[in-house]
């Protein structure tokens, strides 16, 4: 947790409702940080319909490997996560502590071990001391509650500058659902996945199945869509459980993802999913500028997230965007080294309402003044126009600053 | 060209010999630098063999679409480079730019505008003013001189610290032959290709369809293996002369790539190659240490290759060096990224000599202080072990500072 909160931080946050069927306690188990929580308990009194998407790293975290393993049985009771240790690259140890964690929640709360997921964020390659987590979770199941979302995002957390919580509400069949999300991430975030770790829960009756089908739609411009640095985290989790409580409205359980009743549920869930990588990404390590980049006219959507996705992630645009330089120069570099389809001389790109270049050179009308102008808001659009087809896609990013390398030098020290 | 020397810039610098066939003089065209070199020209008076490798950017500057034209030739009598301004993105503009400052060059040295090469390195988007050459180009080809290696690299110059120079001998079939060259580049800098500008001068006598198999096999392992920033610039161009003056001394024409003659030459040029390159990572923007690279037991080397890539180019990697920082679990992240084969339990790690993981987990015996110890030195060997196959690659790079960010956070204005 960083002494200051990131100039991008929401101004204020929603009020969090109620989601009928998860209850939820923090607590300080001492895991790395000291006077603060780091450790969160989700129950589910009644069996949750569960979907999951994690990091595509070779080398995911031991929680991952075995949240994987337990999302074929359908069914979640309790979710535990904690904050200051990863258990990534723990070899057996790893696998270890993950079994002792999962026994210690099924005891706590009255469930199967396969009826719990896991989830750690935090350094890499320390041993996790998973016994530390036995002693309070029995206590944690007995004070859980349903009004604790925030609390509850704040435990997650490591190098954010502040907790990120999200809500919307949806109808299904007439009856009114709610959707509840928090997440955490500010360094390590890229596609694909670019939270750290996220976790949604509604009160409507959904499948397993379905869930996994919106889920895994819904990640691709949202999570997949914004990058801080890069670098992909080996323990990227996002989370989505159906507590099905609102049944007891009348609420028919929905087993088929083509159902147009879901309609409404999507757009929430999209929205929502939408709305915390947002907040991840204005939290990116360091972050004094928020760049929202879209391509257009490439040959295909795929083509322009690759070239946006180039746009987000070089180093020299990024900088020059902490420098509030407008060097568009170095947007059509990033273009250039894409490696998709592009003609120079097609490109056109404004920063804001601004066009900067067009036809392949400087606009003839272009200000210096004007694009600064742009460039000293926080929040700067970047369009970039290629002339070549309908594609196209937005994603997210944060500027480079010399922060960000402070944090990052000295993290684990 | 920055105020103070990078802190690995060489500690000395070869003497130049000087290489039969080639003359080279520089001027204050006045492009955009005050008081400083900022035009080469390189003339051979007998036609010279040629070959280049270039940017795979897909918007690439003007004078690379004209160096790539004229290459079909096969002839080159003059070359032109400037620094200041790329004359990248210049639309129809950069076009004239390019035929008016060959057709200056052709004029002064007496030769076709086909047989002209021309780079150009500076900021991007601004048009060129090639009127500045036609002043200073036919002074200069009356004062060009051989022995002219130094001032000629640092009139190549932009964001580089120091001046880039290499020199080796062969012999062809019992005749010694010379290799000089010279780069810049310190910003922009990633495969494919490393160096913004390098031009290597042999007086061997081989064809040009020779010298192209050789250094298109020459850029893998040396300038296409080394990254500062993972940014790759619109003008990148590495070209190699050879003018044959060594016939002079009984050297027989070189004119198939697969002649065993050719065996002392290649192992030179690749070294000369290598050596520049390292040079120029070296100077990468803000660098205070190098690392090199190593991934060995990948499924193949290609595979080694992205791994090594990924790492070299991972922010968290470069900050955790830049700190001093033994964070081999960011190692283990960028290794999980690259998406290319990898088993997390088989892996090892190695800092110099230090091994602080192996399967999968801490080295048992690690030790902080002396993982530290490595750390805190000039040049970091990092290798990482897959125990896949017998893939191997090693690529360098340099640390991610605060100096970089300030040196891009304001380039341009």
């Amino acid at each position: 947790m960083s002494a200051s909160v990131s100039p991008l931080a929401p101004k204020s946050y929603p009020e969090m409702p109620l989601v009928r069927g998860v209850r939820m306690a923090t607590a300080a188990a001492g895991i790395k940080y000291k006077g603060r929580t780091d450790v969160l308990l989700m129950v589910f009194d009644k069996p949750a319909a569960v979907a999951g998407v994690f990091t595509k790293s070779k080398c995911p975290s031991a929680p991952v490997d075995f949240c994987r393993s337990n999302l074929s049985h359908g069914v979640a009771r309790a979710v535990v996560v904690n904050s200051g240790n990863a258990n990534a690259f723990t070899g057996i140890k790893g696998k270890a502590a993950t079994a002792l964690t999962a026994k210690s929640a099924s005891e706590a709360v009255g469930c199967g071990e396969n009826e719990v997921y896991l989830a750690s964020t935090g350094v890499i390659g320390e041993p996790l001391d998973a016994t530390k987590f036995a002693g309070v979770l029995g206590d944690m199941n007995k004070t859980a509650t349903g009004d604790f979302w925030q609390e509850a995002a704040k435990a997650i957390m490591t190098t954010d500058t502040y907790p990120k919580v999200a809500t919307r509400t949806a109808k299904i069949g007439g009856v009114k659902v709610t959707i509840n999300g928090i997440a955490k991430g500010a360094g390590m975030i890229a596609p694909d996945m670019a939270t750290m770790l996220s976790f949604v829960v509604t009160d409507a009756d959904i499948s397993s199945s379905v869930l996994q089908s919106m889920l895994s739609a819904g990640v691709e411009p949202s999570f997949n869509s914004m990058t801080v640095d890069s670098d992909t985290s080996t323990s990227d989790t996002l989370m989505l459980f159906a507590t099905g409580a609102a049944s007891a409205d009348g609420q028919k359980q929905i087993a088929d993802a083509n159902d147009p009743a879901l309609a409404s549920f999507r757009e929430a869930l999209n929205a929502l999913l939408k709305d915390l990588a947002i907040q991840v990404a204005r939290d990116g390590e360091g972050a004094t500028k928020m760049l929202e980049i879209t391509v257009t006219g490439a040959e295909s959507d795929a083509a322009a997230k690759t070239i946006a996705l180039s746009i987000a992630n070089s180093p020299l645009v990024k900088t020059a965007a902490a420098g509030e330089d407008a060097n568009w120069g170095r947007i059509v570099m990033a273009v250039g080294k894409a490696g998709e389809a592009a003609d120079r001389d097609k490109l056109a790109i404004w920063f804001g309402d601004i066009r900067v270049a067009v036809n392949g050179e400087r606009d003839p009308g272009y200000s210096e003044e004007a694009a600064s102008a742009v460039m000293k808001g926080q929040d700067i659009p970047v369009k970039v126009e290629l002339g070549l087809g309908s594609g196209k896609a937005t994603v997210w990013t944060c500027d480079l600053t010399k922060e960000y390398v402070a944090i990052n030098g000295d993290y684990r020290s």
